[in-house]
Parts: C-alpha cells; sequence; structure tokens
C-alpha cells in the first residue's frame, strides 16, 4: 500500500466526503470524487433540508487536524445554552455546561461544505465532479457505475479503494444489501416523528430577533420547535411532529388556517417573529427522522462506508456531523498504523469506530423521548440544576453525559454513553429516595453520586450487562 | 367485515400459515394458501434445516385453541432438561425447572406442519396450492404474483386481505422494503456464527443411543454442539460454530481430517456415535442465524406479516416456532374484538403484539452469549442452583427467567423478559455482595431476592429506563 500511488474514489462530496477528500490529499492520495448534485458553490441547493447543524468538540477535533481551526471559527455562532420559551412566552435559559469555556456552535451546512471543497480542491492530486450520480457500486471489482445528470452518459470508474461517503441514502449500502454476497446486518428505524425547516427572517436592519447565542428551543411535550442562528441575522427553525399521532400532525395540518391556530396556541411568540410561516410551511419538504446502523461497513480492501452511510443518526444530540467528522479523525490514526493493506485498515478502522457509531445512535434516540417525555418532570429538572453546580464547582471532576457526550473528546460516544447514563441513574435515584437534594453541600452530593455511580457500573458489570 | 364473506389469501403453508390457515377456516373465512414448496406430506423436503425444534407452553396455548392439543402430543417427545456434556464425556443434567411439570418437547417439524395442513384442509373453505412461488405483492392493490413452479406461469391473485406467513425471507416484508410508500421500519441482523445439521442415528434395535428425554448440549465457550431426540430413535444435532473466528470455524473445518479432529478433540463421546459424520457435514448447508425486526407489519387493511416473517429470531431460546403459534392466539384474541375493519384490527394486532416479539428476539440474542461467555463462571452457576431450588420449595412463589419465558404464558416475553432480567441481576449482585449463598435458608433468599428485584425495577423505572 504506497500511499501516493493508491487512487481512492469518493462517492459524495457532501460534509464527511470533502473532509475525507481534504485529508486523503494531505496524506498523499490521488482523489477522485463524484457527486450527484451541482456544485454549491455555484448554484443555490438549499432544500429546506437542515440548513444550519451544531459544531461541536468532536467535529472541531477534525477540522484541527486538517488545520483549518481559525477558518471555520469564523463561521461559527457559540451557542451557550439552550433558551427554552414556555406557552406563556416567557423565556429561560439552560446552560449545557457549568463551564463557561464549553459550548456549542451554529453553522452553515453550505458555507462549511464550500470551504472543505475549497481546500480539498487547492490539492493536485484531488479532483471533484459535480453533476455525477452513483448508480451501483461492484465492490468484487472495485468499480463504480455513474450517470452524468447533464449528458444522461453512464461511465465505469475504477480505483483502488471505492469509499461511500453518500450519505443515508447511500448507494453503495444499497449494494451490499442487494448484493446478497456476504452477511450484511442493517437496519433502518424510523421515528413517528418528522420534521419541517422554517425560518425566522432578520430585522430590517438585519439584526437577530431572537437571543442570538442560544439554541432556541420551544418544548411541548409531543412535539417542538428549536432555533438555531445563522450568520446572516436570521434563524432557522425546525418543527419537529408526529406524521399522524396527537391532536396537531402533520396529517392533520393540511390548510393554512390549521397551521396558523397551531403556532398562534402553541408557539405565539415565535409566531410572532414568523410572517413568512405559511410560505415556509407549504414550500418545505417534510422528511423523515431516520436512524441506520449496518455492519460490515467495508467489503475487503475494496469499498468501505463512512459517515452517513454507515450511521446516520436523528439530530437530538446535535452529534451527525460531529460524528461522520470524528470518523476522519479515527480513520486516519488507522491509517498512521500503517496496516499494510486495506483489508486490515478497514477492518482495524470499524472495529475501533462501530461501538461509538452505534452509541451515539442510541443516546440521540433517548434524547428524542428525554426532551419529549421528561423535560417537564421536577427530578429531572433538579438533576438539571445539580448537574450544572456540580460542573461548575468541580469542574475537573464532575462533566454531565451530556458534557461526557458534547465536549468530552478524549473518550468516545459508547464510554460517554455507559459513564453517563450510570450517572444519569444514580443522580435521579439518590433524589428520588431524598438521599441528595438541590440544597445539600455539593462536596458530599458529589461523593455520593460518584460512589452509586460507580455502584451501578459494577452491578451491570456482575450482572454480564456491558 | 363480514366475515364469512372474506377472502383472505395467505402467502406460506409453514407452520405458521398453515395453523394460522386452519384457525382462520375455523372463524368462518374464505382461505387460499400459496405455497412456494411441494406438499411435505408426498415429497421428502427436509434439507438438514431444523428438522426438530423445541415446542413449550406458548405454542400449546395456540395448539389447544384449534383443538389439536392430544394429537400434537403424540408428535411430542418431553425434555426436562439439558443433558450437560464436557470435554471429557462426563454428563449430567440441568433440569429447566424445579417443578416436575415444567419440560419442552422435541417434535418434528414436518410431522407438525403435515397435522396442521392436514386439518386446515379438512375445512370446505381452505384451499392450499403447492410450488407457487410468490414474487411480488401489490399491497396497494392487496393482490399478489406468484410463478407456478411446474408450469412456470405467472398469475395474480386478489383477496381482501393478504397475510404473509412466508418466514424470514418473506417476499411481502421486502415488497414493503423495495416500494417506498411508507416509512418502513427494518433490520436484519447476523450472528457471526452459523450452524449446521447433523445426525446422531437409531441402534440397530432401533433404540436411542443417547439419553431420550433431555435437550443434549455439549458448551465449549465460542461453539457448542446440541442434540434433540426424534420419533424414529434418532437425534438431531446442530453444530454452532463461529464462520471465520477462533482456532476452530465453518471456513478452515475444511477437510474431512480436520472436521474429525475437531470432532475427536472436542465432542469425543458424540463423535463415537456419529459414524455418519462426515456425510452430514459435507452435505448439508451451514446456514446463517439472523434476527429480522420491523414495523409496520401491516399497509393499511390490505395486508400484515405474521411469524418469522415479521419476526425471525435466532433459535437460542427455543421460542422461535411457539412465538410465531403465539401470534394466531394474540391475532385471534384481536379479532374477538370486533373492531370492524381490517385496519384497525391489524393495527390492534401490531400494538398488543410487536413489544412481546421485539422481547423474544432480544432474549434469544442474550442467551446466545449467556451460554458462549457465562456458562462456565461460578457465580451464574451459583445463581442457576438457587433458582432451581426456589422453584422447587416455592413453586408458586418463585419462577427464573427461563420459566417466565418458556412456561408462564399468562404474561407476555416483554413482561418475562422485564421481570426476568432484574431478577437475574439481583441474584449476581446478592451472591457476588455475598448477602446471600446457596448454603443460606431459602426462605430467606427468596425475600432478598424479590426485594432486591423489586428494588432494581423502581430504580430502572425512576431513572425513565423502562
Amino acid at each position: 500500500m504506497k500511499e501516493k500511488q493508491q487512487n481512492v474514489l469518493i462517492i459524495g462530496a457532501g460534509l464527511c466526503g470533502s473532509l475525507l477528500a481534504l485529508r486523503l490529499a494531505q496524506r498523499g492520495y490521488n482523489v477522485t470524487v463524484f457527486e450527484k448534485r451541482p456544485d454549491l458553490r455555484k448554484v443555490n441547493i438549499s432544500a429546506g433540508r437542515s440548513i444550519n447543524l451544531a459544531f461541536s468538540n468532536r467535529g472541531n477535533k477534525a477540522i484541527k487536524l486538517v488545520g483549518l481551526e481559525e477558518k471555520v471559527k469564523q463561521l461559527c455562532i457559540p451557542m451557550h445554552g439552550r433558551m427554552i420559551h414556555d406557552a406563556q412566552g416567557n423565556t429561560f435559559q439552560s446552560n449545557y455546561s457549568g463551564r463557561t469555556h464549553e459550548y456549542i456552535n451554529s453553522i452553515s451546512r453550505g458555507d462549511l461544505n464550500a470551504l472543505l471543497l475549497n481546500e480539498a480542491e487547492k490539492h493536485k492530486n484531488v479532483s471533484i465532479h459535480f453533476n455525477k450520480k452513483c448508480v451501483s457500486v461492484n465492490f468484487e471489482n472495485t468499480t463504480a457505475l455513474f450517470k452524468d445528470y447533464k449528458t444522461k452518459a453512464e461511465f465505469i470508474e475504477d480505483a483502488d479503494v471505492i469509499i461511500g461517503t453518500d450519505g443515508a441514502g447511500s448507494v453503495l449500502r444499497k449494494s451490499y444489501y442487494l448484493g446478497k454476497k456476504f452477511l450484511f446486518s442493517f437496519s433502518q428505524d424510523y421515528l413517528t416523528h418528522g420534521y419541517k425547516e422554517l425560518s425566522i427572517l432578520p430585522k430590517v436592519n438585519g439584526n437577530y430577533k431572537l437571543h442570538k447565542n442560544a439554541l432556541h428551543i420551544w418544548p411541548r411535550g409531543s412535539f417542538m420547535l428549536i432555533a438555531l442562528p445563522n450568520l446572516d441575522g436570521s434563524f432557522t427553525v425546525t418543527l419537529f411532529l408526529s406524521y399522524s399521532e396527537g391532536t396537531y400532525n402533520f396529517n392533520n395540518l393540511n390548510t393554512d388556517e390549521k397551521v396558523l391556530q397551531f403556532f398562534k396556541k402553541q408557539f405565539p411568540d415565535a409566531l410572532a417573529q414568523m410572517p413568512n410561516l405559511l410560505d415556509d410551511f407549504n414550500n418545505n419538504p417534510t422528511a423523515a427522522l431516520g436512524t441506520i446502523k449496518c455492519s460490515p461497513w467495508h467489503y475487503k480492501g475494496n469499498t468501505l462506508l463512512m459517515g452517513d452511510a454507515a450511521h446516520a443518526i436523528v439530530p437530538f444530540y446535535g452529534q451527525g456531523m460531529n460524528a461522520s467528522f470524528e470518523d476522519v479523525v479515527v480513520f486516519d490514526t488507522i491509517l498512521n498504523k500503517n496496516l499494510g493493506n486495506w483489508e486490515a485498515t478497514f477492518k482495524a478502522y470499524e472495529k475501533a469506530r462501530k461501538k461509538d457509531t452505534d452509541a451515539i445512535a442510541d443516546l440521540a434516540i433517548d434524547n428524542f423521548y428525554e426532551m419529549r417525555d421528561h423535560v417537564a418532570n421536577p427530578i429531572f429538572k433538579d438533576k438539571r440544576k445539580i448537574e450544572m453546580a456540580l460542573e461548575k464547582s468541580f469542574p475537573k471532576a464532575y462533566a454531565s453525559k451530556y458534557s461526557l457526550v458534547t465536549f468530552n473528546d478524549t473518550i468516545g460516544y459508547n464510554e460517554a454513553m455507559k459513564k453517563g447514563r450510570a450517572q444519569d441513574k444514580a443522580i435521579l435515584n439518590l433524589l428520588s429516595n431524598k438521599t441528595i437534594s438541590p440544597q445539600d453541600n455539593l462536596k458530599s452530593v458529589l461523593e455520593k453520586v460518584e460512589q452509586e455511580t460507580q455502584n451501578i457500573l459494577n452491578e451491570d458489570k456482575i450482572a454480564g450487562l456491558t
């Protein structure tokens, strides 16, 4: 595997594919990328689908690896916490961490993708081709069939390895599934909820209509609205709502009047800032919320799935892009081991990485239910209070599950999940037993929480639940 | 939904399909069944794939419903426990329950299927057609395309409802997946192990070579052999082994010499009874062990998946057939509710049933790892001792997880799983803490186990882990 002589074909020039192209180019590979959509730097292709994203430590680790930290920072809008809007229009902020230097960022998918494409194309050993859709992959021969959307011609590309970063609807993954040449474990799981993107436009003077540095959230039990800021003064707003259940759902919000009435009753303060609501609601698609897991990610040393193609997740932990970027970091670490051939490299990569992408998929689903079912629960609120106080008073000794997952990028998602879940269970039970309360001495609370967390982890271990 | 005027088309005349046909015929529906294989009553089609099966209380509940308890009993060979064979050829029996009336049965798939087909065909409103393979289902129009294997002709069948009992490789389920007309959650998960069926033939005088009334098991850590008795004096033997991992695996047992050496070293007492080993090993296929889950099971009131087509599971709890049979009982209960239309009926059925088939799928996987990783663990052995003693001394107050799942058919698999897992965890932790030991007074052990189980269930509930 002499790096410089290897031709790598990447399917998909989205966030993961363009970052991977850049990194592999930096390592000296010959990289060719095919993307089915037009070049987003030349054509506006935002389609009401996740215009902006949450960017945090795990994503930034990858951005540092490719040397773009300063450039990406300029695209970021820090969000220090959730700004919660109740049904009466009152707001209060709940910080993401008791440590002031820990926060997440809102970033434009398009701007970040354009930056990565520009940086990748600065390398002579990278070529990126747009409007070329992958039709199928012959993973035995390491070739892929493409269709040029402009000329309508089909053509076959050959490579030493093919990496599919072609997203949740991956053609490479579909070729594994339909090929039936090996045992391919695969799951697609949809929530009963879908989402629709809306917007809050800037004030006429260009300023933000809501507090800029927060992720706004209007939790309403079985549905919710969120808003993330954009650099142009606007917010991208997302409505999460059941397709068919409950009093309000996407199926029965089928007239302008019903939509307006729904917003007037549930989100009056948001509606006041959204004169464009009906245009957005009627023009933007309603999209599904799915989780995809599969294994193996690779076929021999020929092909490999990365990013959403291997592990699409729901957005409720704000980790989708971060997880895909972290894939590139882990893959890079495995490449550093010089395992001698692609099959060993791909195998080691999946072994190192899959437990973590499985974990973030599960954590993201947990958060959907937690936001839906537990946000209003007093014991959950007391838990959050205690955790913020612990993080503030013992910034080195304590990190909540959210902090472990989001900010603690030196441990994997799987370890963060195990420790975070045990800690959550410990605090909730100690609160329920009245062994601790938010009024107690914090040092003593910390000791009790640590002890109980350790007990829970030990008991699970003894019972073989690892 | 006037029952007598309704035409029900069933795809697949396996165990679930033929039982369902019989039950729906008893209820007065017009039932047509299409089966891709030849009539197993006329042609020997055993293909080295699960010739016999474990039959227990949940399956028997369905057999009672259709009035066949006495006839099925004649096909059953009671197995009171596991007969464990160690590497030196020593054996000891571990009973399935401390209550002597609780045991499982070995039954021939073919004999049971033939009985169900015969009983179904006694009804004038049932017709069963063999050698007709379903190619695809149009679930919008409630029609199915079939191919006649003899004439090679294709034909379309229309019905009021179509029920797919076409097994793990279900064509109806594939039509849902490929149709992309609705959000279809779906998973197929393979273990790294496969299986191969072998046999221990009867003695020349027709007697059994091993103890008849037990499930024989040769546990060897990462692989194992099991044997279930047949009415003709033979045993069907199954080897569970990794495809590619470990010292011995299906990929590297690729010569007669290696197979013999493997058996000589690992299963000497079994090998002594298997002069036909190599014939079986070379002629029978190596098959995969997969779990399938999906949702929704139905499309509107048009089509429904049942049995393995909806929820295929691995065989390690001996519940595959029992779960499929219990489907028919639950479906029958929903039909009794007269919900007025098929869509409401199918929806209510899935709502009532899916949590339980999900649970038995997970329990079966748990058992694979438990058998592989924990059987030799002293604390697990002490747990089993204590549970047998508790069941014997307190037959009404105590039931192990195995008993809850296998014998306690008045509760669903999901409830059995939750209670059984909590109980397992309680006992293992109490043993590990030395709070209980197999030498203690049993009444006091029971109280401690019940208390600790309740604590665990409460703590999980408080933490929202339900």
